[in-house]
């Protein structure tokens, strides 16, 4: 069953009801337009992630600020952001099994949608998808830049792959998914730098050889909101699919600049609104949003402006925090607005935004491609 | 959005699209009955609790075998449940809110129900909610017991807040709730009967000291599924609240007996479905699963009747493999049955149970009450 709104336009923050997924539009906007005009002079194209934000509202909101189009991981996302009317996806990912190729196939009625192999078998599967709908499927190839998870290596096995991809009657290559997840979240940027230098290398030795077999790659994408600016300066990689710059997370906030500094260039724009719902007196303040509120696979969530107070362990719905003797401890039914550990899982959770600005509700959009997604 | 199931009554269990959540029917229905039988003889209610299972249709099965009702910890969970005709419902939690309240006291009209409370302001607002309701609502003291969370201290402070319920003129003192959640997971048996020894030692006096005032119990509820066995034989508790042990998860499975060995009382029935999605040839195998189809706060999922593979690590949408140069390594579309780490948060994530038995799907069970609830 879709959860009832806990808002409604027009009603002030404080009167949201908890825990509550809550869009601080100023911020979100602000991220919408820093993006755009970080890659706009690098002629870099973006093609955001709607794994992040799981909303086709989003998604065009995105798109009216320059994006391309959008990324998915799920065909199930794929199907909410196309039936939303966007109008150019990548399932950034590969897709195994013959009803969810068949599902895919049905979009591109729709739609300009694309999809990743890492596998000669999947290539066949994707080709007889391809031919029982009757259309022409566009098809890249994932090499591994580092992560250690799908890809095929860089180099010859890439090249073998797409000239299978090429050869097909019903597929067109469309070029090399080339992702470094694992890189978005080192700590400083020196590692970030030297992880991305290898996925771009290794990018660029298959672009070069790819050509020298006759194949052009149209999109050579990857990079998120940690790195995307080492990948859009590289002139290898085309198309950038950040995420989470839309929102930020409290993990996301521990990477740090030159200076040593959190990065700065993006802002909190997500939070989750939860309300103290017991006051134990001892040391102890408990809040409404535990385990199924927030994903906490990346650390506890942090307490926005409130430094001073520790979110120190999650139970299935309640929150434990450290309430210590100096600070001015929140009372009984206060609200608090807590940045997540991972914005990602946590946007999962929820069938709501609630967009806020000036301290009152803005908007409802829902998120529409929530849930365990196949 | 809600998500269209992954399968369909009558297919082979090879035939659902994954990830999915599986019921193991034969599992789960021996679990409601081994539950039924331990609880018999000891003269104990079962007031199962539906924060694990969030479905109605899970409810009614075990009140049919003997249950007196349902426990949950939020709002929104009592209204699935009375919406979905279950007649006796404690909200096993404190609710702050005035809205929340006035949500909670109109359900008072289709279902028996009660709630707890910690702080005399509580209180306060659930007689505002049942005078504004003209119902008169039925309230426990929750009391800590152990666990360091929600409750007031036994004795006298919980006397003083049981006075202050009764002397209320629309509120009806209801009893103790004494739940202590972190014992259910302590592994070794003398642990667990050491913390719960000091849970019913207060529980005792606490309903002592009530009895003193003229002030009896109707439920002094508590227990979970690591521990009941213990609170039904103290003769001083007499409702259960054991959720998990309809599906168990890897997390309990680590519970050991007095031999040491894995305490075997009920059987994994909960499981992940997914599917091999890459295999790119290093020692890896990748899932369709990750941290959006399962939680990982308790551990990684094991691997269903695959001891030699080992559930690495989990990235969104993914799940890496170990796979170790000795086993048979999983081919690429292959299906494994996955043990959540913790099974209420996974449960969280999905719209659809999807029982099996013999190989077949024999029905799908909506998740009425998962998501953020509020």
């Amino acid at each position: 069953m879709l959860q009832p709104p806990p808002a409604q336009p027009g009603m002030p923050e404080a009167a949201i009801d908890t825990p509550a997924l809550l869009l601080d539009l100023d911020a979100f906007e602000a991220n919408l337009d820093g993006m755009a005009a970080l890659l706009a002079p690098t002629g870099t194209r973006l093609r955001a992630h709607a794994k992040t934000h799981k909303s086709p509202v989003i998604a065009h909101q995105q798109i009216a600020r320059g994006a391309v189009g959008q990324c998915v991981q799920k065909v199930g996302e794929a199907e909410i952001l196309a039936w939303g009317g966007v109008p150019d996806i990548l399932v950034s990912n590969e897709v195994v099994g013959a009803a969810k190729l068949a599902r895919f196939a049905a979009l591109a009625r729709i739609a300009r949608v694309a999809i990743c192999a890492d596998d000669a078998a999947q290539v066949s599967a994707i080709e007889a998808a391809a031919e029982q709908a009757g259309r022409r499927l566009t098809v890249l190839v994932e090499i591994d830049v580092g992560a250690g998870r799908c890809g095929v290596a860089p180099g010859p096995d890439a090249v073998a792959l797409a000239q299978r991809i090429a050869g097909s009657r019903n597929l067109i290559f469309g070029g090399l998914q080339a992702y470094h997840g694992s890189a978005q979240h080192l700590r400083r940027p020196e590692q970030r730098q030297a992880a991305i230098t290898g996925a771009i290398d290794a990018s660029r030795r298959t672009v070069e050889q790819l050509r020298q077999q006759g194949l052009d790659c149209p999109i050579v994408g990857g990079a998120g909101t940690g790195t995307f600016q080492i990948e859009s300066a590289s002139g290898v990689y085309n198309e950038i699919q950040a995420g989470s710059y839309v929102f930020m997370d409290a993990d996301y906030a521990r990477n740090l600049d030159e200076s040593g500094a959190p990065v700065g260039t993006f802002r909190h724009s997500l939070f989750v609104l939860a309300t103290v719902m017991s006051t134990p007196n001892r040391g102890v303040a408990v809040l409404d949003a535990g385990l199924k509120a927030l994903a906490v696979d990346s650390g506890m969530p942090t307490i926005w402006q409130r430094p001073d107070i520790r979110y120190l362990s999650a139970s299935d719905e309640h929150g434990k925090l450290d309430v210590g003797s100096e600070t001015t401890p929140p009372k009984l039914g206060e609200k608090l607005r807590l940045v997540p550990g991972h914005c990602d899982p946590t946007v999962d959770r929820y069938d709501w935004y609630v967009g806020v600005r000036g301290g009152r509700v803005e908007c409802l959009w829902p998120i529409a491609a929530r849930g365990g997604m196949h």
